[in-house]
């Protein structure tokens, strides 16, 4: 078939080919509405060149299994971001049940930011990234950043996971989830 | 201080200047380390030229409320995905408990396929994007998407909320979550 002028053929849809006519939602709807999605509790760590740091985060997500890859969404304001970025390592610990204090203190809970102070609520091992690793966490994933994307406020760190603590074999014990502004102990 | 030779400098260390002499760990360690990673239980709606679609995942995360965005990893396999792709629109719809039972379905349990089928287990509205939204959901996210990353098997869809459904004033209600493999209500 030929045509002297050519078909006009519409480009493949764009992933960000979504309505363009709505606008965003508020902020507060925005925080209301995830208040209702729960969440795994992890305290994330890293080391940097001041040692040790690290914060309570619940946005935490596995990608994949090929390669073993999970993700990290943190505020660029956040203290142990620039320890992430320029080490490129941190490690995930999901906290259990019991570990709740130490969760809100790794929060900021009463304007604590000194890091040596934060750990020492915790005991803490290493494994293979120097990241430090929470005794008594429900599981530990020790990591490697190989990835990063920025979106508004915050980094996402899409990190290859080089080992695990706690995953393997266990079952049991108290997940902490954090589920309409509170604490649910789940197990 | 001036030096014939220029002093060598290391450069700038990269987001994925971690360990490189060890290696990710195996699957299977990865698998039973994220099923210690307690999660909500969400059904991913979207609308394609066969219309609607959906499945039931829980790689969805909150990433920044400037702009409110989400995000939810999706194997490129999963039948939805071409049309999360083409239509650039999707719908988080967290599960309540009492709909365990059709997080299972859209999870292909029994092998099924058939997306009227899988819709007729529940009741569906529509907010601004034309992806369903689940009637009776602990919260749903009306999303157009606005970036997508690709990383191994899976694409991670970035995702700005144009409406949310059960989120402002609401509290209370039984959220699903999935943790060390089987489901639990936590209210």
């Amino acid at each position: 078939m030929s045509h002297a002028v050519a078909e006009i053929i519409p480009p493949p849809a764009a992933p960000d080919a979504g309505p363009t006519s709505f606008h965003p939602v508020e902020r507060q709807v925005y925080r209301d509405g995830m208040a209702r999605l729960a969440a795994a509790v992890n305290i994330i760590t890293s080391t940097g060149e001041d040692g040790w740091c690290g914060f309570t985060a619940s946005a935490v997500s596995s990608v994949t299994d090929s390669p073993p890859t999970l993700l990290v969404c943190v505020n660029r304001t956040v203290q142990a971001h620039k320890a992430i970025s320029t080490s490129g390592v941190l490690c995930v610990n999901t906290v259990a049940g019991p570990q709740e204090g130490l969760a809100m203190t790794f929060a900021g809970a009463g304007g604590n930011k000194d890091m040596k102070q934060r750990f020492a609520g915790g005991s803490w091992t290493e494994l293979v990234t120097g990241a430090p690793v929470l005794a008594g966490s429900i599981v530990s994933f020790d990591c490697r950043v190989t990835n990063v994307s920025t979106i508004g406020t915050h980094d996402v760190f899409f990190c290859e996971v080089l080992a695990v603590c706690g995953g393997e074999g266990a079952t049991g014990g108290e997940a902490l989830v954090y589920f309409d502004r509170k604490f649910h102990a789940v197990s």
